[in-house]
């Protein structure tokens, strides 16, 4: 047996995989992997245009972070939380100076959905409050605090939910029965009606509005302008602590560190993960603003984990971060992701099977329809027996152009260090896909 | 200013610390670690009496997992769950062999919350029930999941709780109001108690039990001989998944690999965090039955994270585990653990406030009362307004002696490689204290 068949063998046989059957699965097995590439054994070189779970930024082989996880190796890898070291402290602070002025202090946890559940329970405490709302369409991670904010099927095995978890309507425009006239007008009517809901739901009892700032795996559903601003209006009439989930949007995704710059508003508590290691480590937190952190300078933290502030990942977090800085990748991402934008209209306007194309940055999804004019999903909300989208993954696959499906929609979101060239050659693979689709399904 | 100082300084000011009110920290910065020590820049040497948070369970500057993680990051740090690749694979497949042969398969997380999350989402899924049963005196984490699984006050701020989620009575024979002739007759009173509240709750929607085999941080209590076997056959009777917590317990601490086989009991699903890769890089995991496993092999595992199987993680996890095998750590817990025993009976001859000192292996907690006969307590359940407990830690500081207390409790869990040369070099430390203990407040 070849070391990759034996690998393959191992893994299926011990290790169970997450959001599937076991029963037929087939994994690449991968020998190495660099820039935005990764390699099989057989040396067949695949193209990852899903940055992994889009948490790989920086791409694969990045010489830098890997150096700073060495070098921490050899002085310490592990120093419990209480006791204070170098790298933890380094990183937090970039971290706090990259956030808004309104920001005081970081709370480290090892991933997106235990920032999410610091969140919320530092904004209950803060607050006295016990409400939450977030939105259907929105993925927060699938521990039981985090998967109950999750306004999708993700959730549904942690039901029944946690009381006080309230969900509401995102602007999902493209496929909202209603047709607005303006993106003001959406803004407003969702604004609104969120307004009017948390009235219903007793405004002094909601501790925090939990939003990706721009939907990530549910495709890529950006706000309309005036939405956020609006959010934050209805938060501070209330009291009520808004909490902005960047794990997925942050650290440059949309060429801007964090996605909230984009409309200029300040929330009260961020979450992040992925990009601030780019998952070379684990490594994920809550940035708390400045008021809520004094509160717990005489008010018991009632938040920890054995990990937080993991002293290895810290120093992959600095080395990450000083990378973004350096190597200006935030301009790369504006210039490359205007490229893309381009390229994704043309898609549209090329074939019948796509409805919708969305992107900010590096971070896009294509959705697919059966109907251009009806925009009817290609396949039904959260059943797809043909398993339609999957076979069009296998297409790209076939090429080597590595992404993933959700629904009807396919994510586009490569390391933030594509170049222009790499892009458009990867680009002409799905163009080739997306024809097979309309001869295929339309 | 001195590095140290800049250190702290930058740690108080930008990241915030669990479990704690920020405005009275005072944290050692420590420059470096080695064996059972750490030391601060001034070159003050620290003993590490706790293994950290009891994760450290080959101490500090393992030469062998610092290689390992250094090895892998030169390989690749990051590829996601769904890629195989060799040190998943390899550490599922030693993690599976060291557990009871009904073992099949291994769902990694980050850390000991979120194994403790998805072990209650897997049970459900497979029994298609809802109710989990955990115990008070229980830690589990602080996730909403976790956390509402934990039966003591780090689950408040979680509440209102998730439905179907009910506590009963550990054994923690010391504090019993009854008096029991025989270890047995403990036993026999606890396992019908819970019988009889399974009965009362409805056994066929109860689809896990849940219990730290020996509960850790809330005073080393360990089980009567017959209770986990008692356990095990009501979870036979009535259909339900008994999983065992041994995120703090596996791995070594105890002087077996896993701490319930002093029992010979064989649990569906066991939950590790902490000793797999004593925290050098983070990882957690759930041991799957081959039962369970088999049957998502045609069922959607609803169970998922970024970080699920991280090479990086799992490369220092191998190298762990082999350590541990190779080097017969357990063998140094047997032989140094009966010496910490013998120890620790003479403390508690000697010292009018030792009411109870709790052992197995390197785990062990020393438990303080007002009064030997009524035994007392030193201070009163979750409140200690004088600050007793801290101002005995704070002693044990001024020694060097690292560790922590929980309630009327002090914990000593020393890096399973200590020699008995050193550990009797530090309980006499301990002996000086708990003599100031008895001047102080007997
Ligand atoms: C927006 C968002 N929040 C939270 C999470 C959960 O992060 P993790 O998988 O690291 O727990 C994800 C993961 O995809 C995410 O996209
Ligand atoms: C028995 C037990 N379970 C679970 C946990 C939670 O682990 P973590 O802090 O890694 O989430 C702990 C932590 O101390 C523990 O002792």
């Amino acid at each position: 047996m070849s070391i990759s068949e034996e690998i393959k063998k191992k893994s299926l046989r011990y290790s169970i995989q997450s959001w599937s059957k076991q029963g037929n699965l087939n994994p690449v097995v991968a020998e190495k992997s660099d820039n935005i590439y990764y390699w099989d054994y057989e040396g067949n070189r695949y193209t990852d245009m899903s940055s992994q779970l889009v948490n790989m930024n920086l791409g694969h082989g990045n010489r830098e972070i890997a150096a700073a996880i060495k070098k921490q190796a050899d002085e310490f890898c592990f120093l419990s939380p209480a006791i204070a070291v170098k790298s933890r402290a380094d990183l937090a602070e970039m971290i706090v100076k990259l956030l808004p002025d309104n920001f005081g202090k970081i709370f480290f946890t090892n991933a997106g959905a235990d920032a999410n559940e610091n969140a919320i329970k530092i904004a209950r405490l803060y607050t006295g409050r016990k409400k939450i709302f977030s939105r259907y369409r929105s993925y927060h991670g699938s521990s039981f605090g985090a998967g109950n904010l999750t306004g999708e099927p993700r959730r549904y095995p942690l039901e029944p939910g946690i009381p006080g978890f309230v969900k509401f309507f995102d602007p999902y425009v493209y496929q909202e029965k209603i047709k607005f006239a303006s993106s003001k007008e959406a803004a407003d009517f969702y604004v609104s009606k969120l307004r009017e809901q948390i009235i219903y739901e007793n405004p002094n009892d909601v501790a925090a509005i939990v939003m990706e700032t721009i939907t990530g795996s549910n495709g890529v559903i950006i706000p309309p302008d005036g939405y956020l601003q609006g959010v934050r209006a209805i938060c501070d009439e209330f009291g009520i602590m808004m909490i902005c989930d960047e794990v997925m949007a942050g650290f440059g995704r949309t060429g801007k560190m964090f996605a909230f710059e984009h409309w200029g508003i300040k929330p009260d508590l961020v979450t992040f993960a992925k990009g601030v290691t780019c998952g070379y480590t684990q490594l994920g937190g809550v940035g708390i603003s400045s008021r809520i952190a004094e509160y717990f300078d005489d008010h018991f933290l009632s938040c920890g984990l054995t990990y937080s502030g993991h002293p290895l990942s810290c120093a992959a977090g600095v080395a990450c971060v000083q990378y973004y800085q350096e190597h200006h990748v935030l301009d790369n991402v504006q210039k490359v992701g205007k490229v893309l934008g381009t390229i994704l209209e043309n898609l549209k306007e090329k074939h019948p099977c796509v409805g919708d194309v969305r992107y900010i940055g590096l971070f896009s999804a294509i959705e697919l329809v059966k109907d251009k004019m009806t925009r009817k999903p290609l396949v039904d909300y959260g059943t797809d027996p043909k398993g339609i989208m999957a076979s069009i993954i296998g297409q790209l696959k076939k090429k080597f152009f590595m992404t993933y499906s959700h629904e009807n929609m396919l994510l586009v979101a490569p390391p933030l260090i594509i170049t222009e060239v790499q892009l458009e050659e990867e680009m002409q693979k799905m163009d080739a896909v997306l024809s097979w689709v309309d001869a295929q399904y339309m």
